[in-house]
């Protein structure tokens, strides 16, 4: 313990995130400029690059590499392939971290660029920049999305003998359920079939756990993966990335209200016009913001119990997600 | 040899290739129809079951299935997981070979839907059923899609140990190349910016190799990585697969001329409509057809010089691909 601490319980701390964060995301950001839409014949890939390149807060990668970064701490284990020397495993697990990170940011963009389209949310704006829609086609967005997705899997999955192929299946299995119908697109046709109705919390927060949550959760549990952790560690992570998850989603319905879309870099209050419950208007806004708060308070007791000596990124990065403005 | 044996360079057969791809197909269905949608919100389950059962000649799951054969008959190699009894073993890749045929089918499914989509085809008629977007809307449709690419990929990963991480893992990277940028989406997309101009043979080749040939060959490396083989029958197989994906479309692009919508279960006469270049347009329909029937003969040449015994049924496929009447 020394000048990096931080009180994992609170809200305020020592953690450096913006250098951290810095730091990680410039070796994400060169990967996807690297590898997005290097194969893609010129104008899918002009759109995929559009979709994924210069926004977002990219927090599902600094998810990946938060827990990946944790579970090394906790690490000292059996390494999983006899015969490796240390360096090249710990290369190998460093570059599946990566793929990784980037991997669940693909799906992520792709998600997005189908979600704007004019059969779904009709929306124009995306971090503060047109449509991939809008600049390219509906058509030429609907495949940018699909090809996006697929690069995902084909990130996950290099012929690359330094990641241990029980990593690249494993990694494979958490993202595709975390993407699929019992996860993300599950929650978006919950989303789409509720509009105008009036959801219970349960309702609500089964749907968020889907929509938004699997695949938060998914990057705190592909981080995992990609290092050696004990079943208490395990479990203790999956807690954490459930209760951020959730925040991250109520967090999102409180600034749909109370940011402007210059703010948010995309359209704001389109739930309250278009009729979507959310937790405000469920809850209210105060006791939204009160529930908020419990949630990260949650977040941070998981990772107490974790037993990993190195959360620090991991609590700020919740404690961001609950206190952020946009 | 007996009453199977076949002429494998010539058209005619004495595989019984009805009854092979019943049993085959039986599998396959049974699978499909216990797998999909099965953890979906009720409506996408539905539009998911909807785009994938009761439909389709099912090519793909069985260019999977004949070539997993071909390969076991070319088996007696060493056990990818030493310690495992030989039984474990070939249930294993028994269940690998049928999930990898699934896989490839959803992907197939999820293409239709979206090119169906009124921003792609806008087709209403497919199977000759209403397309998922007419029974659905086209939320519901694009959202089945993306769930149903998911799915293909978690359908490779099981956590079942029978199915040794690095087949899981070879498997989506095979299928994620061949989905993706430069494979099937990245064909519709150049597919998308030919419409109306005049292409090179050479260029129509290449769009076709992406578009339908890349998943179409990759079922068959996909059915050789569920067994083992050596490198002479992987190559042979690769050239097999690649010529049949090429015959493929240009049978394809004869029958738009000279079938009628009844027999297709798609809109006939749809390329010439939309000023798509095809090689009926570019070669004339009677060099078309000898082409494909140069393809076919290359393709079954691919198999003799393959050194695998058993290559029945993939004879027989590319003679059925190449002389089909729908």
């Amino acid at each position: 313990m020394g000048a990096g601490m931080m009180a994992v319980h609170g809200i305020s701390t020592a953690f450096d995130l913006a250098g951290w964060s810095g730091q990680h995301l410039g070796r994400v950001e060169q990967a996807l400029g690297q590898w997005v839409g290097r194969d893609a014949p010129a104008g899918l890939g002009e759109a995929m690059r559009y979709a994924v390149l210069d926004g977002g807060k990219r927090l599902r990668p600094l998810l990946v590499l938060a827990a990946y970064e944790a579970v090394q701490s906790g690490a000292g284990e059996a390494a999983p392939c006899a015969g490796m020397d240390q360096a090249a495993l710990r290369a190998g697990m460093d570059q599946a971290a990566l793929r990784a990170a980037c991997a669940v940011e693909l799906i992520h963009a792709y998600s997005l660029v189908h979600d704007d389209m004019p059969c779904m949310d009709n929306d124009v704006l995306r971090r503060g920049k047109p449509t991939v829609h809008v600049q390219f086609g509906e058509a030429q967005a609907l495949l940018a999305g699909d090809a996006l997705q697929a690069f995902a899997f084909e990130l996950l999955t290099p012929d690359d003998e330094r990641i241990a192929p029980a990593v690249q299946a494993t990694l494979c299995r958490q993202l595709a359920r975390a993407a699929g119908s019992a996860g993300m697109a599950g929650g978006q046709a919950i989303d789409l079939a509720s509009v105008g109705l009036a959801l219970t919390q349960d309702q609500l927060r089964q749907m968020h756990r889907l929509k938004t949550g699997a695949l938060l959760q998914a990057s705190v549990m592909m981080g995992a993966a990609c290092g050696v952790s004990g079943a208490a560690a395990h479990k203790a992570l999956a807690d954490y990335g459930a209760a951020l998850g959730l925040a991250f989603q109520v967090v999102d319905d409180i600034l749909d209200v109370v940011a402007d879309s210059a703010t948010l870099g995309k359209t704001a209050g389109k739930d309250a016009a278009s009729d979507k419950p959310t937790y405000v208007s469920l809850l209210g806004l105060a006791p939204a913001q009160a529930h908020a708060q419990e949630l990260l308070a949650q977040a941070q007791a998981a990772l107490a119990a974790s037993g990993l000596a190195d959360t620090h990124a991991l609590a700020a990065l919740a404690d961001m997600v609950v206190n952020r403005s946009y």
